[in-house]
């Protein structure tokens, strides 16, 4: 019976080794597990960024080990942690800063939890900055090896994971206060909105609306696909994880619409 | 017996989860297929530079299932296709926009096709913008565990795949204006100029030419390789994939002659 | 019995399709072999950078073939190498400049080498600017399947391989003159000074320096890590590889003080 497939999210990007020597250490440990890299993009120390695109990518794949680092605590009392979640058996690894909770809670929340700073997986010696190294992927192959939680760390009480809060829309009479959640490599830009913040808005799929960014107001269209309208046109659209985002046809929206993340977006109804 | 091997090549970029998405879902489908990433770091919707990266790499990859995306149309009516070629039995998955074209005419030409926009394969929801992860990445998983071209999609004509014209330099008396390919990360840019333009041209291994590009003229040496010129030296040479190129011998060709995709060239014997 | 493992560090980049399709061509050779990208992010022709970053990493990859190419003199007649290391039977192979030297020393010297410029595992025709693709690759996909080092090329004298000298520090009474090796995503910087040099620098754990880069001096304290500081304090720390570096909790040390590789930085006990 083979090692459990391993997916793995960092801030390391790739100009550096760090997420080469991680597969390296991973590879030591448990040479037959596949290691599926999801992105090693994310901002640098972008906690909630990563949070969300880990969230929004484990379900597609396979139940596993689910490795993610983006770790600007590395070297205080931060713990680091391994969860196991409700739903399919995952694991996830990973510094305890809020990084993994969207995913805990999108898969059922948590289990079973342990507290891997001390685990006996560590490489030695362990340094103070590299943990993905030394702490995170030789506990996330020894697990997929079939390690037991208990054997990988302390016991810790689930509820005692560090949350963080998803951004939140302010829905007004006439308005909507959204805010950039994202911007991907295409300029399209989520939203913290989604179809169930709809009804109250006025909002609706085919219908015009005014979009207000930085101080400048422009007309949009509520349509389902890039292709709705003129290449050019601004759009309001689900994106493929079910939040509304904004997009240019053919064209980059945060660069022209100046959208980074958090950055406040009003949305109006224009009829 | 296992899956085939899959190689991917996409504009996803590496600062999205776009690409590792796909490669997760390929790896619930097919956990046992060996994915090998081609690029994913073609410039975004740059379908014609994607598909020559496309042709002149898989001759060196193994034959197996070959996905690419580079779909600036996704959400349009374009077709999502899978295509085995001629030789060595290897099937192309990817948008009907012209990406696939040149790689299934070095493979010998399309045998057997299918539409499969809507196949049973799918994701589902399907998403109105990520194709790669909802059509094409399950496709091309099914595919190399075995399912037939049938099985994956309607089977349609061959003939009426998309088709992209090569650029084509034009030989004149005296000169060749020919037009930049693709510029590469150490600044050397490929020509739309091959060894069997060459008779007509006057252009010999070894001899002297004049290269202008933006309205400079340089002196140039045709030459095998970036040691047969001094350091900074300018030469045209065949590249690795058999295209003439320019490159600054431990320079940087593209910067210092402000050479870009489409960018006219002039070369011209100089003795 | 399966194929050895491959690891595979390169300045090829992610842009282009060059480490994609030496990776292909592993995969058509020995399609059974785990291959591990270390990075493909050394800066283009940075043999040095290239160099350290080998040997910090392959202590923690699994024993294998170990494939780098940093090679701004290909076409030129530097030769092609493979070399088998005293300890763990790994092979090395890339270009002899300099590149595998700092990880043959660290991995017990060279046991045995060979000359594969015009190894019969290459591929034909051979290109004159591509040696990744055509003859580092195959030898390297040869020797994970088992070939030996007779087979792949011709013996040569480990003796004769290139060296490169590693950039050192210079310890003058009341003060350390060192270099920057190299800077990380996060802006760290390593520093060519390591635990080893400090005795006689009276440079202490836990004590303020004075940090001089670029005619600007700075206070700094020497602590363990980033938290020991608060944010934006500067710090210098022993690095995960056991280099001393320079940091800023929280902030990016390159860019707010100048630092680039081969800076020159000035080190002085304040107390």
């Amino acid at each position: 019976m083979g090692a459990r497939p391993v997916t793995f999210l960092s801030d390391y990007g790739y100009d550096d080794e760090f997420a080469g020597v991680c597969r390296a250490v991973i590879a030591r440990i448990a040479p037959d597990a596949l290691v599926i890299d999801l992105t090693h993009g994310i901002e640098r120390h972008a906690v909630v960024r990563g949070a969300a695109v880990l969230a929004n990518a484990l379900p597609y794949a396979p139940a596993g080990i689910h490795l993610a680092v983006v770790d600007p605590g590395v070297g205080s009392p931060r713990r680091a942690v391994a969860v196991r979640t409700a739903t399919e058996d995952r694991i996830l690894v990973g510094p305890d800063n809020g990084l993994l909770w969207p995913a805990i809670e999108r898969l059922g929340g948590a289990v079973e939890a342990a507290d891997v700073s001390l685990s006996t997986f560590r490489l030695e010696p362990l340094s103070a900055t590299f943990h993905g190294r030394d702490i995170f992927a030789p506990v996330a192959a020894h697990l997929a090896r079939g390690a037991s939680l208990a054997e990988s760390g302390e016991d810790i009480d689930g509820e005692s994971l560090t949350r963080i809060a998803s951004p939140q829309p302010v829905i007004e009479s006439g308005r909507v206060v959204a805010h950039v959640v994202s911007v991907d490599r295409f300029g399209n830009a989520a939203l913290d909105l989604a179809d169930r913040h709809l009804p109250e808005t006025g909002l609706r799929l085919g219908r015009p609306l005014e979009i207000e960014t930085a101080g400048t107001t422009r007309p949009a269209v509520f349509a389902l696909t890039f292709a709705d309208v003129p290449d050019g046109g601004l759009i309001l659209y689900e994106n493929s994880y079910g939040s509304l985002a904004l997009a240019l046809n053919r064209g980059d929206a945060a660069t022209d619409l100046g959208l980074e993340p958090e950055a406040e977006v009003v949305l109006r109804p224009a009829d």
